[in-house]
């Protein structure tokens, strides 16, 4: 077996510190200088230790700042059964959700096609965040054919959840039939509902649910905050 | 936070309108005139807008025809069977795979973990690039158990293909019973590898393979180009 390089081990050691809480969230580490006298190296063996971490994504640099400790992610659910309270109280923290604007417009070509409406029929629209204990972690739109669901926003306003908003329309169970994913840059004002920086990455979440029929109920799109979110797929 | 210029804004519209499909590869995007009227600015900034998207590769401009939306990203399918050629295939795309390195060396206590084998026992190592028509779009490095597939590495050093490889090694089927994913930003080597500029986001994926027994076959972690892959998740 090939000796561990130095490298290596520092970047275990300060992963283990991090995993143990020895530094934590937003935490700025020691600097590369504390660091190499520390570990009697090198500055640039620190600096090899510290990229891996980075690729890791358990740091970020900062230009002129140091390198600071990552938000450990929240781990959320997605699959054939997508359901936000539950997945995010299953990782022992607290799921809310905070509405921005419940508004009633003509669908687009593109909302028309998912919700299995013609384009101009109208829609429900709710603009949202995602909290976990208390932070911004998705800025989601979620629309709703209005013909099938006319009491949707009233029960909205009431519980700001949207599969107890389906229950009160008689929407008993949905489930997942699509989801497509990639990441991108924030916009400003994504940013600004997000509480991140301008150009930071986010991953971009489009879903169709449908009612047990296989009519669709749900067309939402949803920017999750590239640090605070793992989406995770298990299959049976 | 700065504030956004106007020419940025009508890209960024732009850009959604293209992502969400209202218009597609190929289609004629409404002319300089059109789309200043619509915005209520001049020319100058329509076409700054639209110089922004070119440059993103979005769209193209042909001399006296317009200005076309350029192919969209290819879509990539996740779920229970993960099968990189086929599914790019699927999309009437060139599916290619880059070796970068292939090694032997100790598993850490992370790829112990998904591997089910004891840290510090031995794992094969496929370095590589995924492309799509040429075009590198992932990063990845698959770890894979050596006392149970001894021949990966000459195999793989041959086909390229992890699941002509696993064949070689009589793993005849192979299923992906766990996928974690994430957005960030591109680090200085990663985004070199790709082609990106470093800190353009990225989509992470992290997954498990098991053969038929449920036993780890593959431990795979990717980093997608966030513009040129949109992952698909299909429910039956």
């Amino acid at each position: 077996m090939r000796k561990t390089p130095v490298w290596k081990s520092i970047a275990v050691n300060l992963t283990s510190d991090i995993a143990e809480g020895r530094y934590k969230t937003g935490d700025r580490l020691p600097t590369e200088a504390q660091l190499a006298a520390k570990h009697g190296v090198n500055r640039h063996t620190v600096r090899r230790a510290l990229s891996d971490l980075a690729d890791q994504g358990l740091v970020h640099a900062r230009r002129g700042a140091g390198v600071f400790v990552a938000a450990r992610p929240t781990d959320y659910a997605i699959g054939k059964r997508v359901r936000y309270h539950k997945s995010i109280s299953a990782s022992g923290k607290i799921p809310g959700k905070k509405i921005l604007t419940l508004t009633t417009r003509a669908a687009d070509e593109k909302e028309a096609e998912a919700l299995e409406i013609v384009s101009g029929d109208q829609v429900h629209v709710y603009d949202g965040l995602s909290l976990v204990d208390g932070q911004p972690i998705g800025l989601f739109q979620s629309v709703f054919p209005a013909d099938r669901l006319p009491g949707i926003l009233e029960a909205l306003s009431e519980t700001e959840s949207v599969t107890k908003a389906l229950q009160h329309c008689g929407v008993k169970d949905y489930t997942r039939i699509s989801t497509r994913l990639n990441a991108r840059a924030a916009t400003a004002t994504q940013a600004l509902h997000l509480r991140l920086t301008e150009g930071a990455p986010v991953l971009y979440s489009v879903g169709i649910n449908v009612d047990p029929n296989g009519l669709p109920v749900e067309f939402g799109r949803t920017l999750f905050a590239g640090d605070r979110v793992t989406l995770t797929l298990n299959e049976d």
